[in-house]
């Protein structure tokens, strides 16, 4: 943290300024500049609160140095995180991992049967809500507990590894009996109670950053769920609010090589909330496994204008075929594997 | 609901779309343009899901004609909602109405001398964290039931109602036990199990917009609220993101004039978050009141820099009063009451 | 300017980062940290460029601790520059001043009439487009040198200022010659040759605030005024860029307070653009001057449903009364004179 | 456009609305509709003016349903625009076009030198800026002519074509005589004198996206060049402006496939002002070319941290060699073609 003060700032000023320093149980030590002082805290560890500071007579402002979280830090952790799943599935190493199916569960024949498709093309983890969070009250809200015992269902007869999401800490308890990772959507990223939970669960969780998250934000909701003892979870870059209506968030490629340089954590992308627009979500897929991702997450239905939620961007199962062919040789050009095989 | 097909659609194309939109149960007309066809859904009431609709074959884009709230709209209820308080206090009519206290509660004797100091220049509120959201899991995080029951101790001692923030469905049940108000934070506007929660608690609820929720967003957080039956619901301004680093978000005000036109709510704004910086609070307390604004909620603490959270952006006492005097004025040249007494 | 390291960095990185300082002509201060060392440039005087220094080994980050712009900072002067315009009105002092009139000028009854209106209610300066910035190619581009020779027809028969945009360096020329205010429109922020034309124009300069510039942006585009020679500068907030599609720009009235503390430059605001909604101006407007705006520029046309530009957001006549009714008793109650008066 | 009535409107506010746009030349149909009645306007061509509209009594909003550019556009022209250069380079068609350079011509030596090593590893266009435009007046502008003649000199040893940017309609002229593509930067997209005189210059223009420009504006401020004659305008994403800090700008890749949706036009992107950050510019560059893009321009300079201007987000020599090795294979992988030659 450096401490800038105004140009015309009293000797008196800087010193009351190092004494609240001092009090916090730091160091505190006054640069002398050509146009101003600055007094660098010196002892701290990176968890520093401006709170105090900033209001105090003659401080023009502060700059933090140092970032605010710790155990999700490259510096804390250089080796990247691996979160391996029960079916072999190993996210975060040299493979390219695919996630996959439709937006809701929706019946039990239809979940299979996507399963099984997406599987035969290169998916390993199947997707599916059971527990839809929606801006309106009188939309669709999933089919709830039975929803999870048909992803069950399809993990069976498949092999592939299910990931949904959990609303609340209370259906943490329930998702966690049956998905092989926890999804923590966008509009819950900073529901503390439930990131909490979820670093308790035991279970890997998906992170997907909230829609108008900073990159640090997405970082420290990470480190919610570390700091409770739950090194697995993989962020997910899913999109960020922004003014061009063309699309329905602003696909922010970029924030995957900037978290693999802060932090140890795996990163995947969901081209399909990341444009809202099927025929977008092909290049848009493409461009993610290019700048980096560690795998993709992606809506498939067998009859997108029949699905009760999200049809517009979800792939046709052939599209997504077609997806799969594209990327594969995109991953192996930037030299990732993708050989996917289920134990 | 308006569906724009492409110039060059199909004849078959526009008859596939009009019997999806049957299927559904609404009316579909088909409107012939000079480039291209509409078609009309004109049966709806309001609700309609556009996901099936977004992706089918020949449609160029969806234009929603009506808003996808109901309770809370003008349209359903013209009269303004008038939200009163057991000591008295009614938001939303044509008195303004003042919030103030701490951003935490740090100890008993500190929020009993900010209680009297902020009543005797016209403050009915009391404000003050017990349960505060971080996005460090490193910050310090409130002092949870104490903090509460100092809360209540200051209301016996100044009749001022009281206003805390619940952060998870389990708290909402402490917190009504203690608050006249329920606080839901911005980062939790689409938390919709804790929503659902305070719709079902039987006392009045404080909806801060989120962080870079649209007005459409937060009116339907609100929708929540009053689907499960509770109408007492208080909408509040206090910045959003933006791209400018000068002030902590962005306040931004014309949001109260939209909210008035659009919903019979009433809206308050909170400068303190909205500028992040105590010089900055009090001019923009007055313009959100000459913006129309039904009350402010303020950060006013005895020592800010001393405070362990928010002290950069909190008001002295004295800044206060100033503040006040400031308001009453401009609050009577538009009209509106300012005589705050206490039942 | 404080360059960071990494916290691995060698010590021969930190010894070659220091040289490249010093050739660039600065002195360089090594400041050894708990994690890290950083590297304080104390000899330059705010226009230091960073360019050369991001790229070297071992750098972590570069911390500007000055702004980058001189002469419009309060630093530099710490008294307000006020405007004077021929006609005695005085803006950036303790006088509200109002700028009011069509969007563009249409023709010259029209001008005249408004321009007799909006001075019967207190305004001293007429706004009117001779030279209209357009989106597409295809729409009215106004009616170039005839209509500012009905703003000069208007000026002679009221005693008004007249403001109006120029859009290239010739049409400077043009503009100056008729104008009492060159207005610099907001597409035109960062187009330097303009700048630097109307820097040397002799005549006082309304800048608008680009549609996503920073407050640093919108300063230094006016120090490219200040570094030709021309201290006149009127600063204008109206809006800028942001998410939400109920009003047409976000007003960012918070920047009012904060020109007000980084420079000494007048700054008004423009609630017509700033909202883009009829029904919004009057609240919008009292909102800025209860911020501290030194005036307002309001749209204000004698039947707003036929005007050939911004209809949808131009005052009735009558509105703009009311507008300024309201307007003055805020600005009287925070201590500002409104006497318009002219000579 | 669809002009949306308010749902009390009367039926002689209706016939109002009907008879202004019949007076405006058009054909107007009311839709009566569940809740409210609407209005079709049918007859026109696209570049209807809502300015009349939006302020009559009983309407609620306007959608506008097709949009309002024209030559652009891909309903006018369904064929790709394919820009052929005098060094047999083609933009717009199959080939993948990589154009690099210095972010500002230095000196005459570095110039060749670049031009020759960019050119050895499959670079066909040369960019390097005479003419710069800089937030700060105190920052350095660029060698002006003196480029310009660096530049043609490296065109004649290399064969390389040369793009470099006009900063005001009188450099447009210098340009030319020098350039084969003349680049309209960012801040300059709605600078319309600007753009009508690259509309009449004769030679091919590199359009860049504005800061904070949707791409409705920026397909609008081509067509100012088409409306012109000159139908050669390659457009360019470069990042617009969002809140998160860690890069320069948001690299808004989804916009590319946007783009080839509703225009005919090619579209390069800019991986160095798009992120900003040396390291980062490889795997955008990669993801760009994995979106669609039609080529790419990259900042190269011989020594970054000796650079003049974007030190920090310059390629050294290397490390664009191994970005041409990458983006080839994902060139290749998606059915483009790579292989420079110059006539």
């Amino acid at each position: 943290m450096l401490i800038v003060m105004k140009n015309n700032a009293s000797a008196e000023q800087i010193h009351t300024v190092v004494g609240v320093v001092k009090e916090m149980g730091y160091d505190a030590t006054p640069i002398p500049g050509g146009q101003r002082t600055a007094i660098g805290i010196i002892g701290n560890d990176g968890g520093i609160s401006s709170d105090r500071l900033a209001g105090l007579e003659g401080v023009l402002e502060l700059i933090p140095v140092t970032h605010p979280y710790k155990q999700v830090s490259r510096e804390w952790q250089s080796e990247n995180t691996v979160v391996s799943l029960p079916n072999g599935t190993k996210i975060g190493g040299s493979d390219l991992v695919l996630m996959a199916g439709p937006c809701s569960v929706e019946n039990e024949r239809e979940i299979l049967d996507i399963a099984h498709r997406v599987k035969d093309v290169g998916a390993t983890v199947l997707r599916g809500g059971a527990f839809k969070p929606r801006s309106s009250p009188y939309s669709f809200q999933g089919l709830g507990l039975q929803g999870l015992e048909f992803l069950a269902r399809a993990r069976e007869e498949t092999g592939l590894a299910v990931v949904t999401e959990a609303l609340d800490p209370d259906g943490v308890d329930l998702v966690v009996k049956y998905a092989d990772i926890v999804q923590i959507g966008a509009r819950n990223m900073q529901n503390y109670a439930l990131l909490r939970r979820v670093g308790r669960a035991g279970k890997p969780v998906l992170l997907k950053r909230g829609i108008s998250a900073t990159i640090d934000e997405l970082l420290l909701a990470a480190e919610y769920i570390l700091a409770e003892g739950n090194p697995d979870v993989i962020l997910c870059e899913r999109g960020i609010r922004s003014f061009d209506t063309h699309t329905r968030n602003l696909f922010d490629l970029a924030a995957i090589p900037v978290v693999k340089s802060l932090s140890h954590l795996p990163i995947i992308a969901d081209p399909s909330h990341g444009t809202g627009i099927r025929s977008k979500v092909t290049p848009m897929g493409r461009a993610a496994v290019a700048a980096g991702a560690d795998g993709l997450i992606v809506e498939v239905h067998p009859n997108p204008p029949k699905a009760m939620s999200d049809g517009a961007q979800s792939l046709y199962p052939d599209q997504f075929t077609k997806l799969v062919d594209e990327v594969k040789v995109i991953a192996r050009a930037i030299g990732r594997n993708f050989n996917p095989t289920l134990q």
